[in-house]
């Protein structure tokens, strides 16, 4: 075997490309022991050439066009560390259309056209790999992928936004407002300055879509995605959910049920003696459920350079090793071959099934509660648990309440009917609830 | 690509043998569109062919001898689930001899004779797997050795003898006794008749030894294992415990100290507010440190035929994806190859370092705990928490205490004066306390 070092081109020098250069170096020792061979960023790309970095980027190549190194014979793997859409695309497909393997953390790039990235891989027989564009650090594309391959997946939930999750865990830990606790999480540097693709859930509806899509050997599907965000959680409800065993957490939820796919990201309570309602802070967290393996889940660092580039080295090894293999030997890029993905119907929101927590404002008069469960009966919802709050005098009494398993349309039918009861002060405040049952 | 099934030989057709078969029957729409190609258990080998099974056998020659399947050129892939020693280990040989991938679940084998096995299958160029041997379900293996292969690895902990952590839960949550709780797990078949191998935590470091393998690149190391039971663990001390914020649970750990490397199964206080002290009955748990990724941890049924099928099947896919592939392109048993794996040093216990949970019943005077407190700031040990309780009437104090991180010989010895004065009345009980910092 050769013991020359396999030649990596870099594109892009921010935070993920010099945690990739670090590690590289920092773990060359084990790194070379498992390949057989050294791993060396040879060539990097970089929008400005001069500016000081973290990293040294000694013995590196440094170029200003980074679609230079895509092309350049001299590279045997090119890593993506640009983000966005577009130059990124279309430099993985310049890459591809040579035969290199090609390396991604670009969850938005790969949501919206891996189909047609995955398709150009296959087609030049090189791999794929985007380990590092779903929860950071913590292999879960390799466990959906090969880890979990021998079970029929029928769905999987995770806390896959740790910009999310920091502001729900500040809201419930301190009682801080939504608005507060996204300044706190601005000064830390864990939102971005422009919040809007955190905290409307767009980029947990990237990562659930790719897991989806492993999970399940479906076409990548974004468009399909429910999407609600966090900025209409209220302490008001994270209290009362606390009051009544649940932590209110944005989820990312994929099911596979008889009539199809549901896809969904939007606040969600879990119940508190789950394991995933006590991953907090920054982390991310997903739970599987296998038809073989039952539920098993996965937790860790999901952001920052030295995490992603984590993910993004643990891919370079596999790619690595398999450099020259014939492709049928390759695990391919969703797990399922070309061949294996096929399309699922992808249900609208209205026809999933879920536990609802509904929180409405009522007059203090006798006979609410009656009128109330009376209204969802009729629609066969039962309720599992129900608090009423004390009104202080001349206020308006809470219910808050959490309903059996129903589809959302005929909740929501139920829902209106209540409403439209006399005593019904405000909008009522609806929430779906996970309960992690098999 | 051909379509023809790939041909699986199962020696063993017990409770895991038959969850393979399940599994592969249940799962072939998925299976097959994953590997291209169907798997198909063809030949299996049982003690009693005439035995009635939870699983059809029709389809599948069944023989009494499993070393007539090892040797049979008909077959593609081995699976082992006979578990035990010999003639596992023989079997395994003489099909890899032949050049058959090997397949196992068996964790005791693997520790002990590892080494000799993966040599083996490197000298034919075929991969053994055994995804199965540790924490069932949970890809943990996979993710050690693939999935975080981008790292430096630390260290590792994890509850992995599903047994333990649910006598110590029953303890924990319902008050009972080691003995009551063993006769419980027992009764749900969660314990066998001689439960000797996990409640003494042989079988946990059965599964640290290999993890640690993985984690360091370091050659299967068994007897370097330091191994305490969980028979010892009292629920006094599991009160007191909680009643300063921590959980007893049966860990092993491994650690890549300066030094060199600790390998140890032993009943640990773990702070209550990380995951892992909250995972409980007969789940596994296993928190890895790496220097790029920081922690992650992974969750999961550790036991039970169908997970363990699960892991199984998984290996399965990957061995058949690989197959007739050149070996360079396989990954290693270990992650390392053969020229990789190094041995470290193995450190005894009493050089590992640790802070530490002490119980001591002590005379109700004036003076006692300053006197405690004197003997142990002497050794450069101080107090990071403590408990005294009140005692009835003519009855000994109790003390418990937490000392900051110090060696374990530089403890001990402070320990021996402790116990020396005058007032301590009794055995001090002292219990390792894993924080799980960074």
């Amino acid at each position: 075997m050769s013991s020359e070092p396999i030649k990596i081109g870099l594109l892009g020098l921010g935070n993920v490309g010099q945690g990739v250069v670090n590690v590289l170096r920092t773990n060359a020792d084990e790194i070379s022991r498992r390949v057989g061979r050294p791993l060396q960023v040879t060539h990097a790309s970089a929008r400005d050439l001069n500016r000081k970095r973290a990293v040294s980027t000694d013995g590196i190549e440094l170029v200003a066009d980074p679609m230079h190194i895509a092309r350049d014979a001299d590279v045997d793997i090119v890593i993506e560390a640009i983000g966005g859409m577009e130059p990124a695309r279309a430099l993985l497909l310049a890459a591809l259309e040579r035969g290199k393997p090609v390396v991604t953390a670009n969850k938005a790039l790969v949501a919206v056209h891996g189909n047609e990235i995955f398709a150009a891989g296959a087609k030049s027989g090189v791999p794929v790999s985007f380990e590092a564009a779903v929860a950071g650090g913590i292999p879960i594309i390799k466990a959906l992928r090969e880890g979990l391959s021998g079970n029929r997946i029928s769905g999987l939930a995770g806390i896959i936004n740790g910009t999310c999750n920091y502001i729900l865990t500040q809201m419930s830990v301190k009682g801080q407002s939504f608005a507060d606790a996204l300044a706190d999480a601005q000064k830390l540097g864990y939102a971005e300055a422009d919040p809007t693709f955190d905290i409307q859930g767009v980029d947990a509806a990237h990562k659930l879509t790719i897991m989806a899509s492993i999970a399940f050997g479906i076409p990548l599907s974004f468009d399909a995605v429910h999407c609600e965000g966090v900025p209409s959680v209220s302490t008001q409800d994270m209290q009362i959910a606390q009051s009544l065993g649940y932590r209110i957490k944005l989820l990312g939820i994929a099911q596979h049920l008889e009539s199809g796919v549901s896809l969904r990201v939007h606040p969600t309570l879990v119940p508190d003696d789950q394991l995933i309602a006590r991953v907090d802070g920054v982390l991310n967290a997903v739970v599987v459920q296998g038809n073989a393996v039952g539920p098993v889940g996965f937790y860790g660092a999901g952001a920052g350079g030295d995490a992603t580039a984590s993910a993004m080295v643990a891919d370079l090894i596999d790619v690595a090793r398999g450099l020259g293999a014939p492709s049928q030997h390759q695990v391919p890029a969703l797990g399922f071959g070309v061949q294996g993905v096929k399309p699922l119907p992808l249900l609208p929101i209205s026809e999933i099934e879920s536990s609802y927590y509904l929180r409405v404002q009522v007059a203090d008069q006798p006979g609410v509660l009656k009128a109330m469960t009376s209204v969802l009966a009729e629609s066969d919802i039962s309720i599992e648990a129900i608090l009423q709050k004390e009104p202080r005098e001349h206020e308006d009494a809470t219910v808050a309440l959490i309903t059996n398993v129903v589809q959302e349309a005929k909740f929501d039918s139920a829902l209106k009917s209540l409403t439209a009861l006399p005593f019904v002060r405000a909008d009522a405040t609806r929430i779906r609830v996970e309960h992690f049952k098999a």
